[in-house]
């Protein structure tokens, strides 16, 4: 039996009918065909304001190992729907696509482009689930994590919930994912040692019960861990037990060796009220400089109203919540074919009609540009217009809602960045992807050019996307065409 | 870089307090201490009357390869927090823990260990967050696909929820949950490939848009199917042309071969009303026996309400609401100490008090029965006793509600099946798994002995999980030492 957890073949790792497409495209006139895919989604999690792009680096990886080895020409030719010229074909598979894609980190919003495929429509196909997986997924987690983080208003914030992931991997790139958007270490030994990201842990409720005494096991883990001393002082009685003997051990142990403890941890009953009567015990004992931290349940709503309440509280430990991103466990990006290019080399724009207006797609082959201010440096608006249009250089420009298309905005002395840059180059990795840490800070100078109308928790202010009035018009002329 | 997509060490996928406890268990006295940890769960997700058990075949594997290669040990070395007698040690782990767990496919339910170990303290703390994670993810998805499954009154169910998985983990083992929870295929391939489960898949809309015309789309995806003809009939507009072109193909290539179409599919509308409308164009066009598959946004309560509504649906593909159990995203299985075994071999029960009562852990080394009836064969109550008692020849049974101890109820002509088997012996795997197919077997027949009033989708009739009198003396004792 091939272990799943020793050594994975992640190429197969697609939807079923990427394969029956591909063996059909194989056998038609359009086996050679290039197309053109855009990824994006069409709604915020939490009905935030902005989501936080994250995974390309996996996606890249896979992209990078994308091959068939005999096995899996084997199980697929089990299927008996896959011609054996088909099935030689993925045997010699080479990957020859464009990918254009958002920097991870990057702010992003619904209904712009954030990843382009462009090339034969096989290969474009194959590799639809795992560009939407890696995307959808790490995009959600790191979203989440920023939200919680936000509403932490400078207090750390800890990942907790490997426990709780939906399997291995949301575990792994879960706390990866967290880290981009804002988190100050993991709990996670392996996503920690993978990715360079600070780990942190102290001991669980059971290292306090395998001792005699709650004393004993504070006493013990002090002497351990002199310079780390963070103790948990729930698992009998908060207040009556925990913080007494928690302070008894700094005074017995720590202080004696001249070094100061880091924390206490409560991880049940009511954080504001118990932060409170657990602050006013340390500093009673003289040890004001000493932090609470807390964990149970929380998410970026507990933390902004247990602040509201004035808690005394140093940093956050955030488990299921965020490792699941709980309130809303589904990024919805989806990938739709927007152009094929014709055999003299012309775009040919497509679309996917809905009875939903915000489900038509948006046709052609695009560039998405930010619209930023000289002045103050901050994001006006996304603006999505054709490959073939050259805007870079302009400095002034008007934009119009692409629905409620008499709402029109100027804005002036501005520059466009493009948001989407070229990974592969006709099947050849271009980019050099940054370090976690370097990701995590480029996300938090990109979040700073976001007015914060657009990053409050609930009822945002719409951060504005916009079409370029050809875009638009090939967009309605194909709509009117078909309907 | 070390490539997380090729090749996995999942030993390091452990909560980093695991380490600061182990390390500290080493260098104190309670190195070599054995005790008992239970795992189990408070409440069933989505408000339902059981769970389904899942993810021990991974959590196996996992144990059998729990190893720490060089690069582990330097990286652990690097955090300044591990003496080089403990790194040693991990170097040269080997695992001794006796591990017992329910099998995969059983209904469980909350407050009943399901997977026991007990061993030495350090090597039952090391695999804490492998053991939560590897059954939280797999048993909470078998569980929402079961209760999709049993909402779908015998019509199949496919599982199409890659693409929006929390991670590849997520996506291949969410497909194994999904299959032993009762699915009839998935559209993941490589979860087909590495557990033997039926895969399915058809074509996207892009499949539809690439041709020059809908009829040319079917028409070509017809001629290289003809035994497998499923049309995807919503790309433009499901009743003014899908239905149309497909019946067109049908007749033009389907039907001179002398075969028969499978089925139309339809991923967007009102499926109810689209599925009467497809019908009646089917049945008037003599293709009755042609399916009606849909898709989009369904879970549980949706398929309910739509065959309620008298929809002519054959097969539902399920996506994003089964793959992340979106409604309930989260089981919150814990991993609690209950005993410590003194240098007499005595068993010491220990407990973790909380100030919900339900949060109270049971104390002790336990074992548990499922008490069927010999006349029905049907499942009356689990009974959880310590591991002492010798409950196996019993006829008759009197239990007792945990907390409303008043509430009594005598079983008589029943027998105790055991629920918790011993899949580890003193670090040797003494199982055998068996296949996903078997496991998926074993569910439905074992689901067969839970009457339909624990198994209705909203308010359930609770499923007794009761303590053996020794169980709850133990209990009641240590709660009024320690409170």
């Amino acid at each position: 039996m091939y272990n799943y957890n020793i050594k994975r073949n992640l190429s197969m790792l697609m939807d079923f009918y990427e394969m029956t497409m591909s063996n059909g495209y194989f056998h038609s006139s359009l086996k050679n065909k290039v197309c053109v895919f855009d990824m994006f989604y069409r709604k915020n999690p939490d009905n935030g304001g902005y989501a936080i792009f994250a995974g390309l680096e996996q996606l890249i990886d896979n992209i990078k190992n994308f091959k068939f080895c005999d096995d899996d020409i084997n199980y697929l030719k089990e299927q008996n729907k896959f011609s054996d010229e088909f099935l030689e074909y993925l045997r010699n598979f080479k990957f020859s696509c464009d990918i254009y894609s958002v920097k991870e980190g990057s702010p992003i919003f619904p209904n712009e482009p954030i990843l382009i495929v462009k090339g034969p429509v096989i290969e474009a196909q194959l590799i639809e689930t795992m560009a939407l997986l890696s995307i959808n997924h790490q995009t959600l987690i790191a979203t989440k994590a920023n939200r919680i983080v936000n509403s932490a208003r400078g207090k750390k914030v800890f990942e907790f919930g490997s426990r709780r992931a939906q399997g291995y991997d949301a575990s792994v790139l879960g706390a990866r994912a967290s880290y981009i958007g804002g988190i100050s270490a993991t709990s996670c030994v392996l996503s920690g040692q993978l990715f360079n990201i600070p780990v942190f842990g102290t001991m669980a409720h059971s290292w306090v019960q395998m001792f005699d005494s709650e004393y004993l096991a504070f006493k013990k883990y002090a002497e351990l861990y002199p310079d780390n001393c963070i103790l948990l002082i729930d698992t009998y009685n908060t207040l009556k037990s925990g913080i007494k003997n928690a302070i008894k051990v700094f005074d017995d142990v720590i202080k004696p060796l001249g070094k100061r403890p880091v924390a206490v941890r409560i991880d049940s009953g009511d954080l504001a009220y118990l932060s409170k009567k657990v602050r006013y015990e340390l500093d009673l004992a003289g040890y004001e400089d000493v932090g609470i931290s807390v964990s149970n349940g929380l998410d970026e709503y507990l933390i902004r109203d247990i602040l509201l309440q004035d808690a005394k509280i140093d940093s956050f430990g955030v488990g299921e919540n965020l490792i699941t991103s709980r309130s809303t466990p589904v990024l919805g990006g989806v990938y739709k074919l927007v152009a094929v290019i014709d055999e003299h080399n012309n775009v040919i724009p497509k679309i996917k009609i809905s009875e939903t207006i915000e489900k038509i797609s948006t046709p052609g082959f695009k560039k998405v540009y930010r619209i930023k201010s000289k002045e103050t440096n901050m994001s006006l608006a996304d603006y999505i217009c054709d490959i073939s249009e050259d805007v870079e250089n302009i400095n002034n420009i008007t934009v119009f809602d692409p629905i409620a298309t008499w709402k029109k905005k100027t804005f002036n002395n501005v520059y466009l960045e493009p948001l989407l840059h070229k990974i592969f180059d006709n099947g050849v990795l271009i980019y050099d992807c940054p370090t976690v840490k370097e990701i995590k800070e480029y996300c938090e100078k990109e979040l700073e050019t976001i007015w914060d109308e657009s990053k409050r928790l609930e009822f945002p202010h719409k951060y504005y996307v916009d079409l370029s009035q050809k875009v638009y018009d090939t967009k309605k002329q194909l709509l009117e065409n078909k309907i």
